[in-house]
C-alpha cells in the first residue's frame, strides 16, 4: 500500500476525532463553548452566532437543560413587539470535576472543581519514591477518597502525568513513576463508573494557562521540576506532534557559557540542579541571583529560536517559587532579546499566575475539553 | 472589556471557521475528504466510516453527484444476500483549478490543474522588477489568460504570494512586490466571477508537500529564494500563529563560524548569497561544495532546536537546484545531528520532489482546502 494513503488515513481519523463525525456532538460543543466563554445568551443569540437553525438550537438547549449543564437565568426585555428572551448560562456548579496531579515530587494531589476549574476541596497522599503498581494503586485510593467528597454529579476525572502520554491516553513512559505503556483510564473508569482522561502534565498545564489565565493563543509553557517539561499551543490549539513531544524544550542543546561544550537544557535548569547551583554560588561568595541569572541566560538562548520561528506571543514558566521568580524571568527575557534578530517586545514571558495548582487546573480543563468540547 | 473575553471570542470565531457552524458544510467536507484520499467507497462505507446516518450520506452524495464533484464508478458485488454496492469516487477531471505563483524572481506563473493538482497547461508573464499596482495588473492579465485556457468549470483560483498574508487573505506586506495591505482576492473574484484564495508562498508550499508528496504530519518547509521563507504543519494541520509568522526560520540568529557574532539565518542562505559564496569559494581555490557545506552547517544549527522541541519528522527544502542539492542536505543533516541531544534518525531532511512547481501545486492545494475542505 502507498505509505501516503496510510498516513492520510491516519490524518483523516484524527481529523474525524477533532471534527466529530457525529454532527450532534459537534453542534453541542459549539453551543456549550459559546455559553461557557461569554455572557448569558438567548436561544436566538445562539442560533445567530452559530449559524445553526432555531429548531436545532432549541433541541440542543432542551437536552443541555435536562442534563443540568445549563440553566435559564433571567429574561432580556424585548426592544420591539416580540416576546422577551429567556437567557441561558452554564450551570457552573451543578457538576464537579475531579482533577489529579501526579507530577509532585513526593505527593499525589486531587481536587474537586466546578466547571470553571475553581477548586473547592483538596486531598493528597504522600508518595515519596513510590513507583510502578504501587503508584497506580495510590491513584486508585486517591480517586476513591476524592469521589467520596463530591456533592454533585461528576463530569469526569482528569489526570496529569509526568511522562509521555499518547492520543489514546496510554502512558507510554514515565521515568519518575517507572511506568511503561500503562493504561490508567479504562480500569479507573470501570471501577468508579466515571469517565477518566489522562494527559502529560505540561500539556494539561498549557490548557490551564490558556483556559484560566491570560496565556494567549501562541503559547509555550515550560515546567521546571524534577525535569524540564514543555507544552505548546499554537493558533489556540494544543499541539502534540506525531512523536508526542511538541513543546519539549528540555532536550534542546545550549552552551552553559561561551566556548563550552553544548549540553541539553534539562541538565542545567531542573529544580534540583538550580537549587544546587544556588548553593554553590553562595558558597563561592556570589549571590543566589547570580546562579539564577546564568540559568535565565541559557533558558533564553534555548527559547529564542522557538519564539522567532513560531511567532510565539507568550512563554509561561511554572515551578518551585524559590527558583522560578523575577530574577530568572528578567534574565530569560534579556537573553531572548539578545538572541533574536527581531524586536520581541510583543512576547510576554512570565510566571504562571496559577501557582502550584496549574496541573490540577489543567486536568480540569482536560475534562472540559474531552467531555464538553470546551477549549 | 476583559481582554480574555476578547481573545476567547477571537478563538471561538476561528474555531467556528475551522469547525463550520454550518454542519452541512462540515459533513460535506468529511465525505469529500474520504473520497479524495482513499479508494472508491459505497454510500454504506461512507456512513460507517464517518458516523453519519445513511440518510445524511445519501443526501450529501446526491448533491455532490449533481455538482459533478464525484461520480459513480463500478459496482462491488455483495458478499451476502444484500444488493451489490455502487462505488463512488472523486471526479478528478470534471473541474479545474487555476494556480498562480508570484514568488518567481522575474516571472509570474499560472497553471491549470485537475483536482489532484496535476498540471495540464501553463502560462507565464515576465515580471522583472515589476511592483505595486503594475504587478497587480499583471496578475489580472495572467488570470484572464489562464481562464481562457480552461476546458472545465473552475473550482477556484489559488495564489501564492511572497510576503505576509493574513487570515482574511489580505497581503499585509510583500517587500519584493512592494505591496502593503493589498486585498487581491475580492477584485479578482468580482471581475472574473470565480472564488480566489491567497496565501503566503511558503505556506502553500507546505500544503503541496503534505498533499502531493510524502511530507508527513509534522513538517517544516524551508523555501530558499530571494529571502528565506518557512511554512509549518503540525499534527497534520497548517500552523500560522497569531503573528502570521509560524515557520519563518529566516530570522533565527546563527553563528556563521565559531566565535563569530550571531546574524539572522536569512542573511547567509538566500539564493543570491549562496551563489556569491560559491563564487568566492571558487576564486579562493576552494570547491563550490565547501561553500554549500558551510551553509548546511548554519542551516542545521538553526533547525536543530526546532526539530527537537517540536518533534518534527520532516524538514523539506525548496529553492534553485544549483544550490539546493545533496551537498547542502548532507551538511544540514550532519549539523542537525551534531546539534541535538537526541537521536534524529527519524527526521527526514530532503529536497522537495515537487521541484520548481511546488508553489503552484500548493496554490492548487489551497483551493482544495478552501473550497472543498480537503487537507
Amino acid at each position: 500500500m502507498d505509505p501516503r494513503l496510510l498516513s492520510s488515513s491516519a490524518a483523516l481519523r484524527r481529523e474525524s476525532a477533532a471534527l466529530p463525525g457525529h454532527t450532534r456532538a459537534h453542534n453541542r460543543a459549539l453551543v456549550l463553548q459559546m455559553l461557557y466563554r461569554g455572557t448569558p445568551l438567548s436561544r436566538a443569540d445562539i442560533a445567530r452566532e452559530s449559524g445553526l437553525t432555531r429548531v436545532t438550537v432549541s433541541d440542543l438547549v432542551g437536552d443541555l437543560l435536562r442534563e443540568g449543564l445549563i440553566v435559564e437565568r433571567g429574561i432580556r426585555p424585548s426592544n420591539g413587539p416580540g416576546k422577551p428572551a429567556v437567557l441561558l448560562e452554564m450551570a457552573r456548579d451543578n457538576q464537579q470535576i475531579v482533577a489529579i496531579d501526579l507530577s509532585g515530587h513526593d505527593v499525589f494531589r486531587a481536587v474537586l472543581t466546578n466547571l470553571d476549574g475553581e477548586i473547592s476541596e483538596e486531598v493528597s497522599i504522600p508518595s515519596p519514591g513510590v513507583t510502578g503498581d504501587e503508584a497506580a494503586s495510590l491513584v486508585d485510593d486517591l480517586l476513591e477518597w476524592a469521589l467520596q467528597l463530591t456533592t454533585a454529579p461528576v463530569l469526569g476525572v482528569g489526570i496529569g502525568v509526568p511522562g509521555i502520554v499518547d492520543r489514546d491516553q496510554v502512558v507510554r513512559r514515565s521515568i519518575s513513576l517507572d511506568w511503561t505503556n500503562r493504561s490508567l483510564a479504562p480500569a479507573l473508569s470501570t471501577r468508579f463508573g466515571v469517565p477518566v482522561s489522562v494527559a502529560n502534565d505540561a500539556n494539561v498545564a498549557v490548557l490551564a494557562e490558556h483556559s484560566f489565565a491570560s496565556g494567549g493563543d501562541d503559547l509555550l509553557l515550560v515546567k521546571i521540576g524534577r525535569g524540564v517539561g514543555g507544552g505548546l499551543l499554537l493558533d489556540g490549539r494544543p499541539v502534540l506532534g506525531s512523536r508526542l513531544t511538541a513543546g519539549e524544550i528540555g532536550r534542546v542543546l545550549v552552551c552553559p557559557s561561551t566556548g563550552s561544550e553544548a549540553v541539553a537544557l534539562e541538565s542545567l535548569i531542573t529544580a534540583p540542579t538550580l537549587r544546587k547551583q544556588i548553593e554553590k554560588a553562595v558558597i563561592a561568595g556570589e549571590t543566589a541571583d547570580a546562579a539564577l541569572q546564568r540559568a535565565g541566560q541559557v533558558l533564553g538562548s534555548a527559547l529564542a529560536p522557538l519564539i522567532t520561528s513560531l511567532g510565539l506571543t507568550s512563554v509561561v514558566l511554572t515551578g518551585p517559587s524559590e527558583v522560578i521568580g523575577d530574577v530568572l524571568i528578567d534574565a530569560t527575557r534579556e537573553a531572548v532579546d539578545a538572541s533574536t534578530a527581531d524586536d520581541v517586545d510583543h512576547v510576554d514571558i512570565h510566571v504562571t499566575p496559577l501557582g502550584p495548582d496549574i496541573v490540577l487546573r489543567g486536568a480540569a480543563a482536560l475534562v472540559l475539553s474531552e467531555r464538553l468540547g470546551i477549549v
